[in-house]
């Protein structure tokens, strides 16, 4: 029989630590095949280098705990008495002096109640490597990111049909939240980001209820659905009535910059590469000041993960791993361009899992 | 002018610590005015006792920041180059040697960068001081919670009249979400919960595609609009086609519970006086074991954050506390009742801002 752990426990040996925790998150869902919530409740799963894993459960979550199939001691623990004393009981079943630990999905409550009940506990930041056990996609999770995005083209297509010249960014967010749950999405990969003029060149900015769209703003639309648990992240950005010259000017340089991401992403590049190859093309323009952002990050169980592709990164693409190609151009107060497709590296090359029309649209 | 550190300066002198850190999140956003995502980029918000504060912004939120109207030094990092720089140059403007935190909102690598970048730093756990500076709610987020709730009771009943034997838990969890946005809200406060059957006994089960309603089912929906920031978290459980004999006895148990709660919550009562007088009807039955969880959580802009209504929490209630009153009876592996109501504490009582009707409803 496989051993779900195996994977964790070489980081636990790699890193030299006598185990892994994992939290509630991407990881977590993967490897214990159930997603938990984030809150004030700890839930951690302890995967020492050999032998039993151990849990600390909340009580109410044990009805879901068990289609986990956990096959270790759990130690739960009630609101009213707290969870110092599940920490405690875990830590006399399994002493530790050393523990690998997601960095930036752990908190510092758990942080610090691991390191109460494990006097001298070492604690390691050990993201990368723990994250990184998920570069690689399966083919069920491919085929998940294919279908978030097929859902979310086909929310955005309908929702852009009925934009019309003074309607609001929050309606326009309101009815592509909407179109993608009646698409059947599960979820929001994030709170869609629908922004128009000025606001278009806020990286990640909030949908106005107060501003009209005019005639020849920008509108950017950045969102993804949900799907078997995998999230689509796509951004195309339009123009209302027309667009001027300076906008066309903008928005094909970005595409250029999209399609040279496309062209350099293949088996065997770095992630280094295909950022600079995407970054010279924006570099090389007037525009070079108003670069958004790099050129993307991984996705997967996690809207942001492994590979991030920038430069300085040399990380070598291999067949299975799956990230945004997103460059931007953001020109502050004025307008931004982002052009963005999630993209799955292959033996030869590559496939865009998105599909979405990326010539320059009039809308409205 | 009003200092809008003075609450967070004050809970560093009471802690005897330098300074306090904010990284986004709900008192992050009520403090700055402005919220900003939690992904794998610090950002950071530095408030000393005394004098100006100083924030680690990612470069390409600076935009997003500007509207914050911040007072201090800035230090800017770009991905490329990383956040160390950032960390080590406001380390060098104002080094500290001991610092407040969320402990439930920051991670692990936020811990270890200010901790590198701050030899020797204390780094104490302040959630319940500093989250306990959202305990009392302004007229403004009342209103958003009215709103939120206003705005969920809407989508809740026009699906409620929707609901059919046959349909997937799923399937009504979607048009619930669609309901939400078409009614105005801004966002979900969680994935909402859409239990029949035995997966209604899982506190925070998840809703299945592959189970079809059936006769005699629990229906169980958990759930809340976001509005202006605040969250709304309602929970109604019905019956679909008829409600066997010990449906309605549990039924009318959960809903006394939650009534005793309507009749005890005031200002000078505690939560532990809340809890005790809701568990004790359920504890009273003989349906004792099956008790799902403490009374409830305060709500505000975070889902879960204080006041615990539980025993041993002898926190006093006072006018513009907001919690839930959420007694549950589960069975495991055949059906659980919730019935769930946002309170506002009052001078004389309390006033509940959920109103959808607490009746025993048959649907489908």
């Amino acid at each position: 029989m496989t051993d779900r752990y195996a994977p964790l426990r070489q980081v636990a040996r790699d890193l030299d630590v006598e185990a892994v925790a994992l939290v509630p998150g991407a990881t977590f869902t993967r490897v214990m095949g159930q997603s938990f919530g984030t809150n004030e409740r700890p839930l951690v799963v302890i995967v020492p280098v050999d032998g039993a894993p151990a849990a600390i459960v909340p009580q109410l979550e044990l009805q879901s705990w068990a289609l986990t199939g956990f096959e270790g001691e759990v130690f739960d623990w009630r609101d009213q008495t707290g969870y110092t004393g599940a920490f405690e009981a875990l830590a006399r079943a399994m002493p530790l002096r050393s523990l690998a630990v997601e960095g930036q999905v752990m908190r510092v409550f758990v942080h610090h109640a691991l390191a109460r009940a494990h006097p001298g506990l070492r604690l390691v930041d050990a993201e990368t490597q723990i994250a990184g056990l998920r570069l690689h996609k399966t083919e069920e999770e491919v085929a998940a990111l294919l279908r978030a995005n097929e859902i979310s083209e086909a929310a955005l297509g309908e929702v852009l049909d009925g934009v019309r010249i003074g309607q609001t960014e929050a309606e326009i967010r309101a009815r592509l939240i909407a179109a993608l749950f009646a698409h059947g999405a599960e979820g929001n990969a994030f709170g869609p980001i629908v922004l128009a003029a000025d606001n278009s060149a806020r990286a990640h900015g909030h949908a106005r209820a107060d501003y009209a769209l005019q005639d020849g703003d920008a509108l950017l639309v950045d969102f993804g659905a949900v799907w078997g648990g995998l999230n689509a992240d796509i951004t195309r950005t339009f123009f209302v009535g027309h667009a001027t010259d300076e906008a066309r000017e903008v928005y094909d340089l970005v595409r250029r910059a999209n399609a040279v991401g496309h062209e350099v992403t293949k088996a065997g590049a770095t992630a280094h590469d295909v950022d600079d190859a995407v970054m010279q093309v924006l570099e090389a323009s007037p525009y070079a000041d108003h670069i958004g952002s790099k050129t993307g990050h991984g996705l997967g169980r996690d809207v942001h993960e492994a590979p991030y592709i920038m430069r300085g990164n040399h990380q070598v693409l291999e067949p299975g791993m799956v990230f945004t190609n997103e460059p931007s151009l953001l020109i502050a107060g004025r307008f931004g361009v982002r052009i963005e497709d999630d993209l799955l590296v292959t033996e030869g090359g590559n496939r865009s899992l998105t599909s979405f029309p990326r010539d320059l649209r009039v809308v409205g």
